[in-house]
């Protein structure tokens, strides 16, 4: 079968020809419906080298955000029927600790000695006609369009998670949030927001474009400059905002978050640029929290193809053949493209 | 002044010409913009005898719903601006013991020996010209609409503290919640879980008017009958609703909330009809919550005016003068009130 | 191998020659150090018939509480070490769903579909030489004594997801806990209220000794008697109990359990005597929860094998050989046992 | 009357004779029983200047860690008898926003229009043989010591507040929390978490003498050096403390406290050094969350009274009569009090 292989650090991927993979015990074979091609790829083939913290390792099949119908089982796999449609939880962990005993794989206790950190991460992932993944792995997605659903293991999970850990300073009426960068991850935070609470949205970005899709979605939006701060403190009637979302993370974005945010609020850091913010007990709000996250759970994922069944998430994607799926990761790399692209093996 | 007072039990409330009353140490004299005339009242005057448990003894005037415009301070009491509206928290308690002193009256710890058990229940209440009560009690309505706003202290708090309790449950996507009676509480419940929640709302009534009305708050509705928790749970794809709200309290309306929620659900009993419900290990769902609430806090009522001036809440009301008062008594006794009535004792 | 096998519905169980188990994949073979031999057991071999619900049918070995030692993989199990000691969590679900994600196997999303319900429950258990289990259900021990490990994953783990579930209502300074039935659950109860709450723990049994042996773990114990609800709530000066835990379940203990509770507490019926009880708005302390509970999580079990190691449970055994088994059930069965009945195969 | 009043800022206090206060509406008179003298008084008159952000201005009576006996009721108050002991909540807020309604003053909205801050803090305090304070401030002592209650008002509110919050993080089995400076509240903190979770804690000082009395409250201590992260998350099995609380807040403390903490643990900065941290995505641990705290509720207030009357709370104090109060203050100011200085203005 066709594949996108990661062949080596700094080295821009390749497609080529491999061998079908064969379901091992727990595990199913997936013929991919669609994968999602991530900027955290990107690092992966062209930032990282061999001694970078945080590297994955060549060689393996790209694609971390995928979807795909049943086609055969692993030994002692049972309760699937063939051609049903799932979404794929991408971290692997070591399956046995108290973090993957929840479905949170993420924080596996044994990550520095797992062979991978996930699908797609190590070891082979969607980018390819057929992926095989831990059963465990697996959300149904009925009868929902398997191919759009495919960011949604990562770029709607990962929203997903930090505001779902968020929602006790978003409970009750009067409440607001505050989301940092309008990419596909902040737009879908944006709706996560709008149907799971009801709070006010004031969503920020510095592309007009993107402030003009978040208002779409329900959001106030506030541009950046020397008012913002101000702007988005007198939104919240001078309290601040119960809980900011940076989808960012450089240092001037976490400065306007903790700028913005009220007493006993909370500013979750979703965005990887990894800017310092100098936290000290007179410039933070009292009680106010100071959060990352990263990624999310099994039981997170289940909730988030419920969201997207119901109608209340719709990812923005742009669809590419396999053939065509080198093509997307340039234009990713390259800042060409505006939705999600979801390489697509199978036409349909 | 003319007030409506309940002036012996078993007896038709009186309207009748008063002293204007003058504001003690800590209260605030309002000049009564609204004045809602709750089921409650009728339970006050026309069923309580002199030995019936949780009786209000007479005499005082009604009205525990109640909002105005600031009108003179008492001793001690700054910060209150003359003409300004807001909503009046019914409840006081001691004000000294733990659960005075975290705003929830309701429970305060001295009931047994305080002299009433609020505004309008044992102590004068808003139906009248003008009304004192403790300044801790008033909750601000900025430019909102005061006479729409009068029945929210009770008629919005109630369902609202029954949802916030709930919101653990209802937290995150593929959610589901039921309310049963469509009632004035029950249409707001309907409008704070549709802000609040991103749940799927299922609706059930008697009148298929009330359930119309409840669809366009967004609720799916299921009438009775013998299939009702079938078609209940099949809409929560079998697995049980994940909060049910009981404006009823009856004991067939308990048992179809039992037989509808989901194995860690939560059934709220919030009318107080009084049925008794069997409850055992083996019929009800495993770690489901069985359990009532009354009334809320302040803090709430701060929440509920957020909601009401965001326009998330929308109460359905029908004015009344002060002269017109005991009709809309006699016509809620009647039961042909379709709207909350409010008494309005200054024209505009 | 041997093996006490249950056979038929209402025929006590064999003690007879089987196949030693081979591990199938995602499955790791245990050498058997423990199997505790619990009430449920004399339940399904002795109460159940073929058309009782919730029957276990036959035919399977016993033993649903289980330590041991790893003794062989299964196709494609990693990360175990051969000798190394563990707890077994009992549920099996489907290990797909959602609450099967989390490691909440006990509510399976496809339980009415699964071929056993766990480990000594429709599919081999502990009471032998050898037994295999899904590498998932395993928690490691550590240095500590399996044997009288054991039977924490039942009696331990039941308590333990009960107290958990109360935390919130036992946060904080001042908290009282009531633990009605002082067996080995209620015991094990007590010693986990002792250790994670500052909470006065109030125990009460029928009989004496069970109460002494509470004391000795830090409860302050009330006998039955027609003052026993009075003299608990004098215990918590007059306010009533914040989380009350009833390890029988009988109609007249969870009468006792609401009358004691406070307002805003919570009632959690552990045991499965399966009385029923009247439950009403206006006896009812209001927003009082009354639910129950089923076992427990696997994340939970490594936080009692936590608690276990650091001598905060202290479970009380009484050691069988494989041989005096079918004994250690006839005197379970004849009450004449005072502690857990361990089955321990190997001599060491 | 005497009493220790501040006069002006960069000035020693002076005792002297001024007016016994007169309570006013809806405040009661207390016969002081004990003051506690806190480093803030000294910041308060050694090191504020007119222009200082967060100065209190001159002049008023010292003193807001106050007990006393009812002396008088002011206008409006009922409920209180002559005699009876209470603890004094310390921070007065405006009384009629949403946070004091749940008696968090110290989260008031109105602060910054507010006359003072609170008793002893701009307004008269303790300091005296009299003090007026508001009726809803008094947490009632029952038979318990007041002498040694006072600091409880701050030194023991400040930390259970800030546990409190913590609690989820340290609920269940295999928890770990650390404190880091046990002078005053950082002791009263290790008898907290002591009583109230299981959690290991561990403890940490630059003075050996304060570990060793930790070590007696049941923590296990880590003395400073090179290797203090590496020895603290030994403790915890490489995973890291779960929750945080740092009584010293230098930039120093809050690097260690971020170096131990675990994935999903929470860091709580109490003291009030002002130390700046570099907060990144890629240093701190994911989800971890970092904090801050200030004093508490009147509702935690309650609970704490609690914790002292059951006797998990021993505040260490040494008394002073209110002669040589100013001497408690010499000695406070310069480092010679190794337990807290309470002045007791009548000898009993």
């Amino acid at each position: 079968m066709r594949a996108i292989v990661f062949e080596d650090y700094k080295t821009f991927p390749t497609l080529k020809e491999i061998d079908r993979p064969t379901p091992g015990p727990g595990e199913v074979l997936l013929k991919v419906a669609g994968a999602g091609a991530c900027h955290s790829d990107v690092a992966i083939y062209d930032v990282f080298e061999a001694d970078t913290p945080g590297r994955v390792p060549p060689s393996f099949v790209l694609g971390h955000e995928n979807s795909g119908w049943v086609e055969e089982l692993g030994p002692g796999v049972e309760g699937f029927e063939k051609g049903d449609a799932h979404l794929v939880y991408g971290p692997v962990g070591c399956g046995r600790c108290k973090a993957c005993s929840r479905g949170q794989d993420t924080y596996c206790e044994n990550q520095a000695t797992n062979p991978y950190m996930g699908i797609g991460l190590g070891r082979d992932g969607g980018m390819a006609e057929y992926v095989s993944v831990p059963a465990r792995n697996l959300v149904p997605l009925g009868d929902a369009d398997p191919m759009a659903a495919a960011p949604l293991s990562d770029a709607g999970l990962t929203p997903y998670h930090a505001i779902k850990l968020a929602l006790p300073q978003l409970a009750g009426g009067g409440k607001t949030a505050l989301v940092i960068g309008l990419g596909g991850l902040g737009q879908i935070g944006v709706q996560i927001l709008r149907a799971l609470t009801g709070a006010t949205i004031i969503a920020t970005d510095m592309k007009p474009e993107a402030m003009a899709q978040a208002e779409k979605y329900g959001a106030v939006t506030v541009p950046g400059g020397d008012d913002q701060v101000d702007r988005i403190r007198e939104l919240t009637g001078g309290r601040g905002v119960d809980a900011v979302f940076d989808f960012v993370g450089a240092a001037p974005t976490i400065g306007v978050a903790m700028a913005s945010v009220a007493v006993q609020g909370r500013v979750t850091i979703v965005g990887i640029d990894g800017g310092a913010h100098p936290w000290s007990f007179f410039t933070a709000p009292n009680e106010a929290e100071l959060t990352s996250t990263y990624w999310g759970t099994i039981e997170d994922l289940h909730e988030v193809v419920a969201m997207y069944r119901a109608g209340q998430i719709v990812p923005e994607v742009e669809r590419f053949s396999l053939d065509d799926g080198l093509e997307a990761y340039r234009r990713l790399q390259a800042g060409e493209l505006s939705a999600r692209a979801v390489v697509v093996p199978h036409s349909s």
